[in-house]
This record gives C-alpha cells, structure tokens and sequence, in this order.
C-alpha cells in the first residue's frame, strides 16, 4: 500500500502535477489556519473596492498615462529618471510621503545604427535586433559566412577551424524561456571562444510576425567582445534552409552602440506597519525598460500593480503590524542592478524582510503565485492563497528562486514570490517593439492589484512571520 | 407545420448556418449525383499520392525553395519576370509544356524611405508602411496637428475647417476585412477630399506585434492625392489615447515613392482535356506580391497549389475531359491587373470557361469552397465536395462573387470558387514583413493541394457543365 503511494507520488512529481499541491495534510498550521481564514472579509473588501469599485479601472489608466507619456525607459536615460520623478508625484497626491530614492550606478548602452543584410545567396534586410552590452562592428561592418548551430554541443563538436572568421548563428527552437535564453545570454562569448567573429541569435519566442527581441548578455572574462544580435524566427529559419540545402550564406552587419555608467534610483515607498515597522513585506517590479517597445507590459504592469498595493491600502485605510514596502527597481533589464545594489546597502538589516513579492512576467489575469522558501513559509501562503479562490488566483507553483530581481533575495533563502499569471503569450511581445498598452487589459490588472494588495496586506498583518 | 417550419429556415438564416449547407433535398442532380459519387476511388487515389504518398511533402518544399530564392515579387520587377520564368521551368520539368504567357502592362509602385515621427507630446517613432500608389511628401516632409476618426460617419460630420491642413488618422477596430479595408482603400481620398494633408489608417488587422499593414488604395478623380499610408494598430491606439485626453498630436511624415508603368505577364499551363480540350477548368493563384515579407502566404501557398493541380494529374495520367489551365495571375497586389488584361483578351471565349477557382485567402487546412454561381452550379460543386469528408472539406459557403482576381469572372456570372480554409490568422501576417514561410505548414499544404487537384479534375472530368 504504502509503496503503491510513493508510486503514485513519483508519478504525479514526473508530470509536475505537484507545482499547484500545497497539501493540507502535510500543513499543520494550527490556530493560524484560522487566523488566515479570518482575512476573508478584508479580501472581500480589497476586491470589491479594486475590481468594482472606486479603483476600478485606475491601474490600466493610469499605466497608460505613463506609458504614453514616457514610453521605453532604458537605465541610464534622463526620461527613466523623469519617469521615476513621476512616480514620486503620483504617489505623493495619494497621501503616502515615506518615500526615499537610492542612487546607483547603471549602465547605458545606447543602441546606435544596426543592420544587417544577406548578401548571398539573394539581397535580402534581415530583422535584428542587437543584444544589451554588444560590441560594435567597425564603421565599414563585417562581412562572413555564417554556419548555422542548433544548439552548444554542436558548437562544441564543431573543429575551431571551421567557426574561426565566421558568423555564428545559433537557431535553437523555443522550448521555455529559462531553457532557450541562453543562446541569447552566453552564444557570443561561446562562439568568440571558438574565433567567431560574430554571433547571432534566433530570437527567443515561441511566435513572431518577423520580430527581432532584444535582451541582455554578457561577455566572459578574457573574451574578444563580438558583436551579437538576435535575429527573427523567421530569418533564422530563412538562413537555416539555405544552408541545409549546401548553400553558403554570406551576411553583412553594421551595429553601433556605445556603453557608458550613469546614476539612477531605487525608489522605496512605505507604508508604514502599525506595530513592527522595521519589518518589510515588499511588493516591487522594475521601471526600467527596453529601448524598444514601451514598456507597457515588462515592466509597467509590474510597477503598477505594486504602486497599488500600499494606494489602496491607504485609500481603505488598512494598515498592517508590518511596513508594506514597494520597490519601483532600476536598471533590471541589463542585470538585475537595483536589485544587487539594494541587497547590498540593506544586507545588514536582511533578516527584516518577511517576505518579498515581485511582477516581472506579465500582469495577465492573476492565478496564484510562484514561491520560494521552506516549506511551512509556503504552507502559510497555500492557506493565504485559498481565500482567492473567488477570483481563480490560489494556485500556488513551487520555485526555487522566483522571480527576476528578487531572486537575488530568495535566491539566498528570504522567502518569496512572484506572480503567476495567464501569460502563455508573454514571450510573443517580449523584449520587442509590440510591448506596449495593446498587451494589458483593464480587467485583468484590476484583478492583479487585488490580489497583490491582499496577500500584502495579509502576510503584513499575519500574527506570525514567515519563517526562513 | 409549414410555418413552423420557415421560422427555423429564418432562424438558420439568421445565423448564418445554412452557409455550410448545401441541402440535399433540394438539389435533385438525378443520374448526376451517382456519377459523382463514382470518382470516390479518384479522390482517394489522388489525396494518397499527395498527403501520404510520392507527392508528400512536395509543395512545401519547392513552395520553400521558391520563396527562398526570391522573396518579394512586386508587381513591375525584375525578380517577379525571373520568378515567373523559373516557374515555367519547373513545370516544364514536370513535362507540361502547354505553357503560355500573355504580356501585359502592370503598375512598379516602388517604396522609398518612410518615416513618420510623433513631435508632440513627445518624440516617438511611428511604425508605418505606405499604401500602394500613395503620392510623396515634398522632400522635407509635412507636418501637421492629427484629427482621430473611427469611420467615414465622424469624418462627415466634423466640418471641413477641422479637417483642412490636417493629418487624418482613421482607427476603426478590426471587424472583418471587407468591412474594415475601406478605410485603407478610400481613406485617402476621403480625408484629401475634406483638405486633409495627409491620411493615416490603423492596419487592418484583429492582432499586432506593432506591424504595420501596407496595402493597395486609389485616388478618386479630381483628388488632390495626399500622402497616405497604414500604422501599427499600437501606435494607431496610442495616438488616439492621447487626442481623447484633449492633448494635440503633432506627426511629422516623410515618405517618397516613384510609380512607373512595366511589362509583366501571366503565365497559363493547360493540360489539355482528352475530350472537350476548348472548355477550362481554371485553378489559379497570383505570382506577384508585396514589397514587404516574402509573399509566401499572399500568394505562394495559392501559386503552389494551383500549380500542383496539373502536375499531379499528370504525374498520375489523370486526363479529364476538359482542360484543365493553371493560371498564375500577375500584378493582383496594386488592383486585379493581369485578371483584368486576362478577362478583356479572352471575352470572345469566355463562355469555355465551366468553372474558374482560385486561393489568395491563405492555404491553411482546406475546408471547402466558397462558391459563386447559380443554384445548380452550387448543387453540383456541393455533391463533388461530400467526396472530401475523410478530409474534413466538405464544407460550402455560399458567396455572390468569391475570390479576388477571380472575382472579375465571378461577378460577371461565371460559376467558380475560391478555397475555403481554416485562416482565422491569415490577416495577422497579410501584407506584412511576417509573410513568411513560418505562417506555411507542410501538411496542411499536401492536404490543399490534393484537394485541389481532385477538385478541379472532377469538375473538368463531369458529363456535364457546370450551368451558368
């Protein structure tokens, strides 16, 4: 009996079945389950006055005013810093004061002209875009044969002679994000090591309309810098046939771009915990964009949802025991930058930090969350997630390190989470020009300042912290 | 009883329903129904050889081969005549050599450099493409204050002075092609009519990753022909966000083009019918496309098709009766011109033509027809089509003129039908950079082009004619 059990456990661990179980047999939380329950009401209330009532609607609108007023905010530009100026104001006229900014350093690249042609076998634009951190070509471009590589081992089973002088382009078909991303992220020093003298990449989406995506990489230390870029799906998929049918391509590429560091902001606002206020539950997501797109979608719904959540707790007068913090991040998109500088300046007092939620994956319709931590932090919130029921948002998926910026936090064991939503369409848009308001619903991030504003409210509030 | 009876002929009506319905028993082809019912064998024969057998996999791969090798093919150019030979030489290959070319006089609209750039409230760039045919700005461009339409009732109403000077942008949301394509096609001439100084559209499509939609639109007569071209659905929403809040949109537009007139041809391949070798039987696609994407699906998948319906027959010594000519029409993009020269040089012969069908609607999964002509004419077309059940395309749809080059035949009585075919994305990449070879899928090609074939051989192999 017992090991047709574990049988049937194994099974359901292989398809992943277990992702959205937090059983209840195994979470013995005792009176807090019934302390937990008790919030049914305020979360009636937080959806009802977000969903229907006087918030209805506010989140999209005022996202969009944002959007179109700022657009793209790459770190380092004067209209970041002018978006997070806004921010400041927007937050002020609802009557919350504790705010504070803290400068950093950030990077900014500045994409410059970038174009690259196939010259043989026919003349033909190719779709590019470059990737965060490239190199530049010399003002004349570069000229080469490409080979086609589907993956890392077949860089690696290929002889350095036959890469050397070449344009790598790796053309491996989307499967996840985390699985494919790092053609994106690690192909140019891997084909730089084997004398490549450029590296592209097919973009990593699982759809295009003949869409390059952007997105940051890094060189490896001791590594030629060669320019790198992500073409489209379907370019990629031009070149590759060509190729497979014995045919040399031969490509040009001009990409410019320059790096510089300059000083931006973390922006912290609080609302201040009525009873431990040196404790912290964050809600955050990042204001920083790409250059391309908008914005609207990585990160904006993120921001907003997280600019919410202490707005309606003030609007509803809420105040939990625990200081709800939201984070307005900078400078994610080129590495995590805000996030690493706040871990660093705020490492003394890390053991404040109850517990940290982040938007970073789209704010379609809300479905739970993704957490990390021990396994009675993610008992308590399993039980704090059954009260969403109403609104299809209690599933709770089990990560080791979620989220974007605060993996840097849970990725050192402070319990977190980030949002799970219905975003099957997230990577279509992501990283392109195609981010922007077309992306967000109104519903949809009425729905997901609801739900952000209560589990806030309700780990803020809760009797007990979440344990490490 | 009767009564009864009607209301729910009105409620099918009503909704559409008996569009799929040929009914049976009013459409009593006696002895006729029998005969057809005989080329079951043939149908199968020709879907195995196609879908399963020699021919699997064919059309894709020259239709690749094909696109590849050429990519845009807009009326009036070089490559378009050499895609044409090279289509020739193909089917020579398959030993067709009834091949015949009939030149004509066709439009080169050649694009320049677009660029339209938002001023006001901010500087952003705009994704545009221009409409086919559209004037140039002077060579510092135009700028103007941007009045924001829904449909032709607002521009009516709004009273000229408002109009005069200005930019027209029309953002009627996407309902169905015919119903929103006007905008694109008479825009212009509407808004220059009113003293606009330029004509914007928001692209005629149900989704967007900001891709702008080119197009083919004319002038009136007696028009000043202003500028005029598409913008992404995005930047069409954006700007209209703006002007709704009362703020002004200040649009700077730079576009040039050149018109000119060339010779092109369509290009007919008979294989000629053992019996009534003089009647047609016509499967037809168009060569040319735009100057964006690589007209795979607009309208290599059609081309290729219409092209497989001979060659497969003869491949299988299937010789109707009639004569069955592939027709691959040139110059469709910028208004029907080679279906126009080809309608006015055959007049005297047109009563030969029994049936004529085309695919320029994408070709997804077969599901039918949509077939034009007399109730007889659908009687029998529904009769051959229960022979495609195995391949789920039995379905008719009833239209008074179907098709788009065929339409010059269709609307003048000619029986005929164009394919009818799962293409609910088809306006997500039509006119695009996305009209790639991503959008074509192998099987769903070997399944088009084996039931064009059969169609198409047992209409030209029927005892009788298709009535007009």
């Amino acid at each position: 009996m017992k090991e047709t059990f574990s049988h049937i456990i194994l099974v359901l661990v292989s398809f992943n079945l277990v992702l959205s179980c937090v059983c209840e047999e195994s979470c013995d939380l005792g009176p807090l389950a019934q302390e937990i329950a008790s919030y049914d009401s305020v979360v009636k209330r937080i959806i009802d006055y977000t969903v229907s009532g006087p918030f209805k609607g506010k989140t999209y609108d005022e996202l969009a005013k944002f959007v179109d007023k700022f657009g793209a905010r790459p770190s380092g530009t004067e209209v970041l810093e002018k978006s997070i100026d806004y921010m400041i104001d927007l937050t002020r006229e609802e009557g919350l004061n504790d705010i504070v900014t803290e400068e950093l350093d950030v990077p900014r690249w500045e994409r410059g002209e970038e174009k690259v042609t196939m010259l043989e076998p026919r003349v033909k634009d190719i779709a590019v875009l470059g990737l965060g951190r490239s190199a530049s070509t010399p003002a004349e471009g570069i000229t080469g044969e490409v080979i086609v590589l589907n993956n890392f081992d077949d860089l690696e089973s290929t002889p350095d002679e036959k890469v050397a002088g070449k344009i790598v382009l790796y053309d491996p078909v989307f499967t996840t994000y985390g699985e494919t991303n790092k053609y994106r992220t690690q192909g140019a020093t891997k084909a730089s090591a084997k004398g490549a003298i450029a590296s592209l990449v097919r973009s990593i989406t699982p759809f295009s309309i003949n869409t390059p995506h952007t997105g940051s990489q890094t060189y490896g230390d001791g590594v030629v810098p060669i320019p790198t870029a992500a073409i489209s799906i379907e370019d990629a998929d031009l070149i590759a046939r060509i190729h497979a049918r014995g045919e040399k391509v031969v490509l040009h590429i001009k990409m410019f771009s320059t790096l510089e560091t300059k000083v931006s902001r973390n922006t912290l606002i609080d609302l201040k915990g009525s009873k431990n206020p040196e404790k912290l539950v964050i809600v955050s997501g990042h204001i920083d964009s790409w250059d391309v797109g908008q914005g609207a979608m990585d990160d904006g719904g993120g921001l907003f949802i997280s600019w919410a959540a202490p707005v309606i707790l003030k609007r509803l007068n809420l105040i939990p025991k625990r200081t709800v913090r939201a984070i307005f991040w900078t400078a994610e998109e080129l590495g995590l930058i805000g996030a690493y500088a706040y871990e660093k300046k705020h490492r003394h007092e890390s053991d404040n930090i109850n517990f940290i939620m982040e938007s970073d994956e789209g704010t379609f319709a809300p479905l739970g969350l993704a957490v990390g931590g021990s396994k009675k932090a993610r008992c308590i919130v399993g039980e704090v997630l059954k009260l969403f029921k109403s609104i299809n948002a209690s599933t709770l998926v089990e990560e080791d390190s979620p989220g974007s910026d605060i993996a840097v936090f849970t990725g050192n064991g402070i319990p977190g989470a980030s949002l799970h939503n219905d975003n099957a369409k997230y990577f279509w848009f992501h990283h392109t020009e195609g981010d922007t308001m077309n992306v967000e619903d109104p519903d949809e991030l009425d729905l997901g300042a609801a739900f952000w504003t209560a589990v806030a409210y309700i780990i803020a509030d809760l009797s007990e912290d979440i344990p490490r």
